[in-house]
């Protein structure tokens, strides 16, 4: 039995398997039977995962995979260890696999396990496996909720900090940065370099799109075509590297947010030369892309053979479609979520294609994070511009067909449609601020939409700024409503210099390099040399926008109180609800109108005394509240009021 | 006592009021006193309603409003009659009306009542007031449901039966035929002549824009500003007429469905000249219109103020809000309701602008009428491209705020844009069939989704032909759809013979006189004569779809199930959801493409076994199905299969 030990390098077991091969005598008696085992000399042990794990997780069970060369064959037996069971054992289809079923009492130690293979009762093989003691409250960590402000970087095209690692061997694809859909060599040195600048714009939650590895011949950039989900892709850095950004994010007040990918891989990971079972990924008899057909899962009338298509046809060619009604696929994911949340430290996760994944899966999968993690926030991505079909997934939501979630956020499609609509469209009846409005007030369907994360763009959408037709006025609408509202607001890198792309999706031209993080880049935002005057503006009117917010209780948890559109206005409240008129207020004024206009104040008297001392969040400057407010044509104005 | 009689002609109580005045000798003592009455012989009393009402009502409660000139100021006693009780009497803020309280049991029988007004003990006038009998079965009176189809007129612009009536003594408006907002003599006697052709086209229900009284100097054709709520305009006949209509209708198959504005009146309603209460109508400090913030009911962030302006706020300057609050207005409107349903034997009910009028008075009206008429389907106008708000007003739905209505019917607005945008747009991931596809699976929405009507266009929008850019092809796919989907249809008259309009909404170009309906006319729809081969083959397109639709079961009542859009095709059924694949189904597919296409039919493999025999039912030719099937370029197909 090996005495338990606390371990100095966690993560030492993920990047070099500590496989302890014992070299047995070749049996020949063995060899002789039918058994289909290959010699046990020949069998291998080259992957363990997770990798290593933690006593003191809530649930007791641990499911092993185990992967090598006939290992499939072998028997299992743990060294006894004190507080440890060995459940059970069992193969896949593939001889290459066995999937061990370990059970962690709460009494269990931090040391190293050691498993036992054996043939006809002989150990042919022995693996230790580290168990590791969990961070201090690490199953009781905060997460990410309205006093956030998220960032999301596409590290390839943020900041290229280690240039030494644009090209990796054994990594099909090489840097070339002239191309769109090409690595453009942005890594974790990049993004750790930079924390500053981050942080000193008044984010508190850096998401970036999946550092996993993609080993794939081409769009390996983008990170959700896995080929293996323990690893940090090399040319983004080491496992190591993305613990030290976790760090040091953390030390800049950021927190980490990963984004996971349940749904799919890359063609190129490891699992396809080789599935452990027959079922792992849907397998069709002809290929077959889901139609992306989402409401089939809750659509009355669906046909069953279309929701089985949404739900297991494959993303694209090159991302096969896991199968998450496997139970060993199910539990590799779910652990593979807790590793990493575990391991990084992680302030929370965002779910990419959630509802494409298994939907009884997602509701195991979510149910046993949020026990696992009881404040951990969860952000999942359901793209329908529909308040229907996003609620179905919040934890809270009363289903029509008894579905139960434990989602506790969603990425806010249908507001951000509402943004643009709103501030792109004429006001009208059904266009326009009434877009905005109405769109806000659909908040009666989600158990908590305060919680919902709105963004103002991301790395499948067109850029904000394009969208919203190069006009700074509306832009700056966009990130005060998205900062002053009910939500958890979300950036897009670069937005904040006004980075245009296409006003259609173009994936490449949309995730632009920022500039400065390359060296040589003529221009660099990080430093502000090169921006334009309207660049520099905008940088730094939102970076006071969202300072300001980091601090502003009343954006964190205060109620809020809209009013109809009129005149081409919009006004929004925030307020402390107990207080009401008497208490501290914010107020959100969004003018359309292209000249100067008179908001008449005595409208808004649940909110509004009158008298009142005003100061502009933005300017600084304080007034005392009349009977109306004159408000610059296409402005927005903050006034905190007192 | 007067002994009930059986009344002969019960309307004939409302077309001249039934007074006993009882000239009664001047009594100058009373005169003398300080008391506000007038002299008693100068009271007169000029209205009495309901003017009638009937025995046998679940409710025992009955509100007569009498007015005249200083009768408030009278005491009301009852000739004692078996089963009706005085419960009192009250004066409004007006001393020229009086509302007396009758309590009538379920023992009364019918006859007259006899209420006498009396100035210190003694009777001053005296008003025989019917009390008739119900008409058999009338409380279980089956309704306007799935296996109807609906046709919607504007009786002024449908056809002028009766020329003598449209220039009416005493009535502000005279006829002028070329002016798009003026009367142009469409009339009761119009509309009771052609119900052959109603009928005959396959139309089961007929919903006639309002025929109140709207004595307004303009737009009075259009009927939503009633002048007196019991009364039909002269200018589209009697009374009695109306009551013909209904009679006429019922022996051509058809129901008749009244249009009931409980919102407002018009602004030359007799009310106005003398309010029954300050508070009948609501008042503002300045003239208020409604902004139609629809949403601020549901709204949780809604402003108090928005919601009272969307309620009470005023429809136009000219059509004044009722106050339903005032339980003395809630108790006329639901009465009134009543005795249309009750006098005119109505089918059923549309209500207009339905969500204008106060929400807890709403809750109680259409509670009140379930409970008279428990299968009565009454269809409120939510005008609302959102289902979440539609769905919040039909009974059964779970709502957030606790909200409980009554309300089994809505217009599917939702569902008609939905429509519109699938046949005009391209498929994408969020337009074209993409629209329909999702526009009908959130059905989940609703409690009772098969009970809503889903109309191709109204007297509010522009004509559908004009909306599908005048595309023949498009439009036999609207009328597909809503004759085969899990819906009421509803159709706008004219519709059938490609009647067009502006893009935009111009209600009078939109309302355009049905070609035939007057004397002189060039063209006859009617006969047919002057219609151009594609308006000739359209009516006989849609006049075979609806006749087939009449008696086809799975419509009325079968499963629905339909599949996500592909290929510029979409497809649904319609089945026995107990015999599934080994019943008779009906399948409805239509082609968007330009060109045409074979579609594999094995993808439907829940509703096909394939080698069952196909109908067409617009063409009556039937082949076997195989694995494919073409479809003609821009087509659509139903198909009878067994």
């Amino acid at each position: 039995m090996i005495a338990p030990t606390r371990l100095a390098a966690p993560l030492a077991s993920l990047l070099s398997l500590a496989l302890s091969l014992i070299a047995m005598t070749h049996t020949p008696a063995a060899a002789a039977t039918a058994d289909p085992v290959p010699t046990p000399a020949a069998v291998t042990l080259d992957r363990v995962e997770p990798p290593d794990w933690w006593v003191g997780m809530k649930s007791p069970d641990l499911q092993l995979m185990l992967h090598g060369a006939g290992i499939g064959a072998l028997q299992v037996a743990l060294a006894p260890t004190p507080g440890v069971t060995l459940v059970g054992a069992r193969r896949g289809d593939s001889p290459n696999y066995l999937f061990v079923d370990l059970r962690i009492a709460p009494t269990a130690q931090p040391g190293t396990l050691t498993l036992q293979l054996q043939h006809e009762g002989r150990t042919v093989l022995e693996h230790r496996y580290p168990l590791r003691a969990r961070a201090p409250g690490s199953a009781q960590r905060e997460s990410f909720g309205p006093k956030d402000a998220i960032y999301l970087v596409v590290p390839d095209r943020f900041a290229n900090g280690d240039p030494s690692n644009d090209a990796v061997p054994g990594m099909a694809e090489g840097p070339r940065r002239d191309d769109p859909g090409g690595r453009h060599g942005g890594d974790l040195a990049g993004l750790i370099a930079h924390l500053d600048y981050i942080a000193g714009m008044g984010f508190t939650m850096l998401w970036p799109t999946p550092l996993s590895e993609n080993n794939s011949p081409k769009w390996s950039y983008h990170g959700y075509a896995a080929t293996d989900f323990y690893k940090v892709d090399p040319r983004f850095g080491t496992n190591a590297d993305y613990l030290r950004l976790g760090a040091e994010a953390k030390r800049h007040g950021l927190g980490l947010i990963q984004d996971i990918v349940l749904n799919h891989i890359g063609v190129h990971h490891w699992w396809m030369a080789d599935l452990p079972t027959a079922d792992w990924v849907n397998v069709w008899p002809r290929y077959t892309e889901t139609h992306h057909a989402r409401m089939s899962l809750q659509d009355p009338y669906a046909a069953p053979s279309d929701r089985k298509r949404f739900s297991d046809g494959w993303f694209t060619p090159d991302m096969p479609d896991l199968n998450q009604r496997q139970p060993l696929v199910a539990t590799y994911l779910t652990q593979m979520s807790l590793w990493w949340i575990e391991s990084a430290g992680l302030a929370g996760v965002r779910t990419d294609t959630y509802s494409y994944s298994d939907k009884d899966f997602l509701a195991a999968w979510s149910r046993r994070l949020k026990d696992e993690y009881p404040k951990l926030n969860i952000v999942g991505e359901e793209w329908s511009p529909h308040p229907a079909v996003v609620s179905y997934w919040q934890a809270g939501k009363r289903n029509h067909d008894g579905y139960v979630s434990s989602l506790p956020s969603l990425m806010d499609f249908p507001m951000q449609e509402a943004i643009l609509a709103g501030l792109n469209q004429a006001d009208s009846h059904d266009g326009g601020f009434t877009r905005l409005y109405e769109g806000l007030a659909h908040d009666f369907v989600y158990p908590d939409p305060a919680n919902l994360v709105l963004f103002e763009g991301n790395h499948d959408t067109p850029r904000l700024y394009s969208m919203l037709h190069e006009d700074l006025d509306l832009t700056k609408m966009a990130w005060a409503f998205l900062s002053v509202v009910r939500r958890i607001p979300q950036f897009y890198y670069g937005t904040e210099i006004l980075m245009t792309s296409p006003r259609h999706r173009d994936d490449g031209a949309a995730r632009g390099d920022f500039p400065g993080g390359w060296a040589g880049d003529a221009v660099n935002a990080f430093t502000g040399t090169g921006l334009s005057e309207r660049q520099a503006a905008a940088q730094a009117w939102l970076k006071r926008l969202l300072n300001w917010r980091k601090t502003e209780r009343l954006v964190h948890e205060g109620a809020l109180m809209q009013y109809a559109p009129l005149g081409e206005a919009y006004v929004l409240f925030r307020y402390d609800a107990a207080k009401g008129q008497n208490g501290k207020r914010l107020m959100l004024v969004l003018n359309k109108a292209r000249e100067a206009r008179d908001l008449d104040l005595t409208r808004f008297s649940e909110m509004l005394r009158g008298g009142e001392t005003a100061t502009d969040v933005m300017t600084g400057q304080t007034a005392t509240l009349g009977t109306s407010l004159t408000l610059p044509a296409r402005s927005v104005t903050v006034l905190s009021i007192e």
